[in-house]
Parts: C-alpha cells; sequence; structure tokens
C-alpha cells in the first residue's frame, strides 16, 4: 500500500456528533481490502473520538478492534492577543480487521 | 504488591479540573516503591483524564510512561424519567515508571 492511500484512511475527529464520524469510520473499512484506519483528535473532540470509535466497533463492524490507543501533547500557536503557546492533548486510536 | 495495595493506585478522573487529578497521579507516584498507576475516566471526563496524564508526564513525574490505553464501554441505568439505559465510553490508561 502506498503511503498515500494510507493516509486517506485517517479520520479527523472534531466537534459534530460522534454519528458522523461513525459514518466515517464505517465508510474507511467498507472496502474488504481495507485492513486498518487511524482515528485523531485533540482537546475536547477526545471524547467524541472514543465515542464514534465505540459506537461503530459494538453496532456497525463487530470485526473492527482497536489496536492502539497512543494520548500526547501538542503546541499549538497562541490565541490572538496573547502571547503564550498552548499545550493540547491528542489521541490517536487504530483500528483493524480482527 | 497484594491486591488491595495495587487497587489503591486508581486515579478516577470526574469533574474537577485537570490540575487537581495532576496532584492526584504525582502524589500515587510520590513513593519510590511505587511502580504502577492507572487513571479512569468516562464520558466528558475522558479529555480531562488524558490532559492530567500529559501534564504530569511533561511538566512534573519526567521518569513516568504510558504503558498502556484501553478504551471501552459502560451501559449505565436510565435517567430519571427515561426508560432506556445508557451507555457511556470509558478510558483507562495505565502509567509506569521508565
Amino acid at each position: 500500500m502506498s503511503k498515500k492511500s494510507s493516509e486517506s484512511n485517517i479520520i479527523y475527529v472534531g466537534r459534530k456528533p460522534p454519528m458522523d464520524y461513525v459514518l466515517a469510520i464505517v465508510t474507511a473499512f467498507s472496502g474488504s481490502e481495507v485492513k486498518e484506519a487511524t482515528v485523531k483528535a485533540r482537546g475536547r473532540a477526545i471524547t467524541t473520538a472514543v465515542d464514534a470509535v465505540e459506537i461503530t466497533r459494538r453496532k456497525f463492524v463487530k470485526e473492527m478492534i482497536v489496536d492502539k490507543v497512543v494520548i500526547g501533547t501538542e503546541e499549538m500557536p497562541p490565541r490572538e492577543g496573547e502571547s503564550n503557546s498552548r499545550n493540547i492533548s491528542t489521541i490517536e486510536i487504530t483500528l483493524k480487521r480482527s
């Protein structure tokens, strides 16, 4: 698998409801050749990412398993009018077909 | 280590600010014989748990590493006036001395 096509299986979770990302994960796994997808989120969206993965695994793609969960920190540029950069927590959930 | 003393190293993350839980994690690792602690959270507190672990690891206990992150789902009793039980996402972050 080329770098490009593997990158297309990254789902970035933001401020939409969990079901939007459930659909994205289900779609990522819909091709039978797709073996892996990664769900990424930061800040408050971390909970949404976990919700989306759990709903997908329990209700939609039962053969999907959580292969690895990595947490980390990203430095973000300062908000307008502030001088300090901010640290924001991140999560990366790697999913596989069991 | 007996089951009892190992259970005492579980930190339950709730609705307080992350720094409250940072202090709890730092305290859990303050005994030099302490090798492991687990941070648990569910729902919206998942982000707070990740924040607390990341702040602790980066600023206070640099020899601490994230050993394992497990996500899951817990069934909760229905809210008053509702009939369906609710599913809530959970996280368990196991921390070790490196």
